[in-house]
């Protein structure tokens, strides 16, 4: 017998994948939330019926959503990920050597109880002495700090159900007073082939708030059209204008110093996608 | 009732997608053919089982696996087509002044038939006067030819069934002579999340023949694990010293200057899979 988990990725298009086990389906105070082993992925996690993390492919999303973001800052210490409760993006941060300190603020612990159990490669990070894990609402933890994290990268579930709010204009000008005076964020913002109108929006609320607004990509095989985007909010440095030359080498899989500015060249549907915010 | 189009990609792993009517399944002399009208991506032609362009993202790959090369070659006029019986490689050449002439090799008369009745867009280029298309294995066509083209492009299946002499070493030494002395190719090489042994195997045949070897990738939703690569062959010309200032403006929604040579910048688990061909 072969059971097939399925993902409706948008009403009309899915992706299936031939598991191997199911290891945990339980519905949490915020969400369903499902572990299950597959062949060609690994492990995964799935929250609301939308695929977070794969073993085998998180590297791509992981390495992204903070690289980009850390290696444009030129000394990050304190870094918060809003969202993010399996662990992966942290596990990158703490890559950085300048880092201190890096808040986890998942407002579900059971995602970060069942990853830390489930998905070990994913969440190591948690553990390690630099890592405070807060189970708190990241909206709410972003408006109780001023002028606090140098890089926040935002590390959210699509915008349904208790993520929503972090895809709003609020929430960025938040964002921006929690930031240091040089401070710059990423969010993960969707793909550009099935969600042109949020990333439209979400790049035009955060151009009205900082300085320095850029929009990178990353190929994402688990993820709906296999095309992710991330949106870069700053106040002072530009990842376009890093000297790549000084990069630190890290163990990365995707990410490199060679693509540091490259990810930001952009095909030209999404470049006309976001010309229509200027 | 909903009926779902589901292909697996490889034997662990697939797409499904929302059907409106299923046009055409026939058996051809070479393959089985099908074109299927999805809600997501419009009409699509599938072959044995795999699609191979779809209304709504075929202009991903034709742009490709057509701009790259013939914007590295400075004055492109005789072009040969090997497979893309669909007819969008044609359409996209043809949107190059230079070009004079462009063969389209496909072995499968049904493909063109079929992509000419159901398939307007993409097919519209096979009635320009400049096209002649030839009802030829690719293979032959090819040997039967010295010192005649400008640019090759290989826009083949999966390498099973009629593609598989496609991707082998005495095909592209075949295509070596073929190409007038500065001329180039190019050949779709499958996904690198997917297909690293092919991949591998691929450029380095091609590295043996062609002083210049280039592996680029784009972003295509229904291809397996949505990110694709194309190899090219080059015997004079090098994508990454084209002047992009130079580059015409054409009618395009992926390809642009811009991208010419950020798209030859690999995420590092690609780069590694070329340097173990060095």
């Amino acid at each position: 017998m072969e059971l097939w988990y399925t993902e409706k990725q948008t009403p009309n298009v899915g992706i299936t994948c031939k598991t191997i086990s199911t290891l945990v389906v339980e519905k949490t105070n915020y969400q369903e939330l499902a572990i299950i082993d597959t062949v060609q992925y690994g492990r995964m996690l799935v929250l609301n019926g939308m695929v977070q993390t794969t073993v085998k492919d998180e590297f791509v999303y992981h390495e992204m959503i903070t690289h980009i973001p850390l290696f444009t800052h030129p000394n990050p210490k304190t870094v918060a990920v809003i969202g993010g409760g399996d662990g992966g993006t942290v596990r990158e941060a703490l890559k950085h050597p300048s880092v201190e300190k890096v808040y986890l603020v998942e407002i579900d612990e059971r995602v970060v109880e069942n990853s830390k159990r489930y998905l070990p490669e994913i969440s190591c990070g948690l553990s390690d002495p630099r890592c405070e894990v807060l189970f708190q609402d990241g909206i709410e933890f972003i408006a109780q700090h001023e002028n606090s994290f140098d890089v926040v990268l935002v590390d959210s579930t699509e915008p349904i159900g208790p993520a929503t709010g972090l895809f709003s204009k609020d929430f960025y000008s938040s964002i921006y007073r929690a930031l240091k005076e040089d401070g710059l964020f990423v969010a993960q913002t969707e793909s550009p082939f099935f969600n042109a109108e949020l990333i439209r929006s979400v790049y035009a609320s955060i151009k009205q708030i900082f300085p320095v607004t850029r929009l990178y990509l990353a190929s994402i095989p688990t993820y709906p059209s296999g095309l992710w985007s991330f949106t870069l909010g700053s106040k002072r440095y530009d990842p376009l204008e890093v000297d790549e030359e000084k990069i630190l080498e890290i163990d990365t899989k995707y990410y490199s110093p060679e693509i540091h500015k490259s990810v930001f060249k952009l095909p030209r549907f999404v470049k006309n996608l976001l010309e229509s915010c200027e």
